[in-house]
């Protein structure tokens, strides 16, 4: 942490702060410079978090040096994380296809789509059974249900199964029914969630929120893995910004930073993070060839009659024709598909 | 709801949308202009929010006309909410104030605030118990102990207490202490959290989302109203914008427009909006001057000793400095403080 | 500047920017801190502008500690620039109301206006000439014919008139008629255009870009003072946010912040800021609120007729009532209307 | 256009719209729902652009229906454009790079790239002589000193030149020296420079503006067109967001939605897009995969050492590298390098 004093700050200002620091028992490096003092402060600066620096006199504003997060990071832990869930890997040389319809709506939709994607070798099937919905008019998912459908599937094709919670009750259930938990958008920073997410020990996808930074997001793992969860997956689905064409802007360049910055895998999701299936087939080519280690993506066996996200879903004939495309690019990476 | 076709579109592109709708029982009106056919769709237009008519053949986009809320909008009630909360009034003449530390730290902090507050004729005292806060390594507040405090300091001095609840289990301490809950910024989509405080019908203050339109605002009050119950204030607390220079970026204009579109209570927290107690001041009162029914303002005792948001909190004397700027706008706006 | 190394970075690392920044002639300060090692920089970091030292072995990232603009701030100049144009003063205790229409339509237009203002009072009048448009299919304004309606009607009625450049030749051209001149919010960083104004000496409103940070809209100022024109006005007119009710999120905040920095008058413009002319009396009211040393608002005899923005302009009557609400906000912060 | 009645709008209010328009000679399509009047228009449109409805008494809003731009859209020209600069073909099978240093700084620089990347097949130098810098103070570049430079390395080396013209004299230079000159972000918007590279005639690469939407680009290369010049090239850069890790955010949805809207080239330029060189490899090859007709890259024989924007530049072994990756995904989407 750097303190950087106002033009106009005195000896005596700098000399309070370094008292303030002392009494914490924090070291402090003065360095004068022609048109400021800048001070360093040496020490666990974990136990400033609760200190408001920026409001002793004199100072100018706080400069945090060291990222807030820890566990999630490289510097703790250089090497990629790789998940391990049920005998499928993931964040490893192969890359990792999520699919199905945003909401499970019945048993034949979910299990035609389910053996599509089966013979396809996608090993994940997606589909949602909360749904977190802007209005509270519009459907909501088919809740319990949804999880039991998935989970018989899953069972019957050998698909792992990732549906999203939205609360501790949807959390308890999907633990009965479900491999792997997704936390949306809406609900990255809902940290008892989280809390709860990483005291469950299950595996879990972090999608970034609509409006956080990639250091938020980072954090919000944090939470989940401070509690004892070390299986997660981030995953990019676009952010809110001015452009009214698309649904969210599907921010690529957050894969490799979030790479460089964390061990963790990261993974790309074009439906939602487009809003409109025509751009789903050239946005999965581009997150893959951005480095993402896999893709959510949304397939419906009838997109024109979903009941939800619709205009967003590739039918099968589109998703089989991507699933050529991706494995091209996997390959000039270096990796699998 | 208007559908717009393709420019390419066919008349057998026409004909299968008028087909679609007659099958759920909708009407239409073709408009065929010089370069593009317009069908409008009349009829109760919520059948079709589960039904993507943008992937039918010949459509290009859906514009719709009516706004997706009901119970909170003005064309469902046109005057103005006047909630009385125990006795004290929010919504009409009166502006009110909320006031008080970001985080309730210790008998003597809430205590001293909470008569001090007294004195200046404020009715309703702030303090959080549960703080979202962005890392897990800092401060969470004092859960239940923190609502108690505030409870013991209301009991004492008269005043209201409003604190924020995260999840159902502070849901239901709060019920037992608090008299207006507050759903933060970062819950506002927590679609499970909104609808168990609708449901029990306890005084509600909503945030705005740091990224919510003003329609995903008025979206998430619907939630709430839609379980019974009524007494909701909107709360503009600021957005998320590339301005680094603030925290986040105060909407002002949010205050008119809200009060515009919904009959509910509006109020502004330059607290949070800015980060920053140099702009309280001034952004408290721009927030009156256009129009906002009443304040949320962080205060300590000692800002340079809080363990959460110091450095947005005003010290009393500024604070007082303040009501007495605020109380000079109320009357040439015709309203009292 | 503060020079952050990374975690990895070796002894060798940290010599090889010693050895860079000694063959610039600068002094450092190095702090060893727990984690990282941190390097301030010592002596005239102009030098530095040019050189990219992240690209160095070890080195994580530059943290600027001072501003990058000098004539414009408070450190250069403490006290408020007030300026006198023709007699008339802006930037001291007296509110300074620029109003008018758009775009200059006809002389009955400007004539019925500039009579109307000058008879409540208001001393500058504005009317746009050269109107850049987002289509070139729009009306893009009389040009020289405007600038001259414009210089007539202020001649007659004894007002100054404002008008927007946005070229070198409209700014030529402007020199002839036109006692400020505007740089329109699209033309902020048009850097040559700055550079020709600057060098004209010709008072100047500067109105901040879409997206530009208040420290870019302060840079933008410098380069027109650094060709030694001091008389300059900011004007805050309204950013790109992802909220569409609005044209754009007028940014109050940033007023207290600019007049902070800065000691440059500052504006707000209301009328371009929301989009709207319901929204431009609660915002109005609400900058002057917020400290702005006036207002540019747009006002139209008959709004309905208006060639360019009329949703935006208010009618006489509208700001009529608008002028009493701010003469008393100024009186309740110690100014003038 | 599509006219929204208020729900409170009579009768009297349809009526007068009704009449207004007949004045105009448009004819009205009278769509009478269950909650709101609309009004459809039929006629030529272009005539209403003054006319600000809005306005009339009982209008909620208008929606408009086509696209205002026309020249640069699909609905024009259904068929890709093709540039043909002297001989190098833009837009079709094969991808384009330009690439070189941000700013030319000397013969030798200059020189050194434009060898390496003659011997690497590429067929485009890139280099700036007019810098639009957001301080004063920053290297400005080396005005027509750096054209010549560049100049004379085309003709050497039998590669295009491209540069930045940032007002009429830049432009009026650069007809002299360059093969295509480039309008960068900030002019984006600069109207008059747009009609003076429309009437000149020469290729252009007009980059999308940091705040600029999709549509408002389309409308300023119609700007260009509008003037006879129908040699553009399109180069999305990155917009403003309030993500703070990266200069920018590659929106790189733009590019297929770009080329479904237009028939025109679309690039992308990775450097200024994201600032960083770590991320201009992943994201070039991101672009290539999303559709992009071409790169723009910034190629320094020694990044340490640039006058600007080295650390966004990648040195030259590195760019052999991307080379290689970019050659094998455009042959995945059955295309050349």
């Amino acid at each position: 942490m750097v303190i950087v004093m106002k033009a106009s700050a005195s000896n005596k200002d700098v000399k309070g702060i370094e008292q303030a620091l002392a009494d914490l028992e924090l070291g402090v490096h003065i360095s004068k410079g022609s048109e400021r003092t800048i001070i360093g402060v040496i020490g666990d600066k974990r136990i400033l978090a609760n200190t408001p620096l920026e409001l002793m006199p004199g100072v100018d504003r706080i400069v945090h040096i060291v990222e807030p997060y820890k566990l999630v990071g490289r510097v703790f832990k250089p090497e990629n994380t790789l998940l391990d869930i049920k005998g499928t890997q993931i964040g490893g040389k192969q890359i990792s296809i999520m699919a199905g319809p945003c909401a499970v709506e019945s048993e034949e939709q979910i299990f035609t789509t389910a053996h599509y994607l089966k013979s396809k070798g996608v090993k994940i099937l997606r589909g949602g059974a909360f749904k977190p919905r802007t209005s509270p008019y519009s459907f909501q998912g088919l809740e319990e249900e949804g999880f039991k459908l998935l989970a018989t599937a899953g069972k019957e094709t050998g698909l792992l199964v990732i549906s999203e919670v939205v609360s501790t009750r949807s959390l308890e259930l999907a633990a009965k029914y479900i491999d792997i938990v997704q936390i949306g958008a809406r609900n990255m920073q809902n940290f008892s969630l989280l809390k709860e997410v990483g005291r469950m020990k299950i595996p879990v996808m972090l999608k970034r929120g609509l409006s956080a930074t990639i250091e938020e997001w980072l954090n919000a793992a944090e939470y989940i893995m401070n509690e004892g969860n070390y299986q997660i997956i981030l995953c990019e689905r676009g952010i809110r910004t001015f452009e009214t064409y698309t649904r969210n802007t599907l921010d690529l360049s957050s894969i490799p930073i979030a790479k460089d910055l964390s061990h963790l895998p990261v993974f790309a999701d074009p439906s939602h993070g487009t809003g409109s299936w025509r751009l789903v087939t050239p946005m999965s080519r581009a997150a893959i060839a951005a480095g993402a280690d896999g893709l959510m993506v949304e397939v419906h066996p009838k997109p024109a009659t979903a009941l939800s996200d619709g205009p967003q879903s590739l039918n099968l004939e589109s998703f089989t024709a991507l699933l050529d495309d991706i494995r091209g690019i996997a390959q000039i990476l270096g990796r699998d598909l």
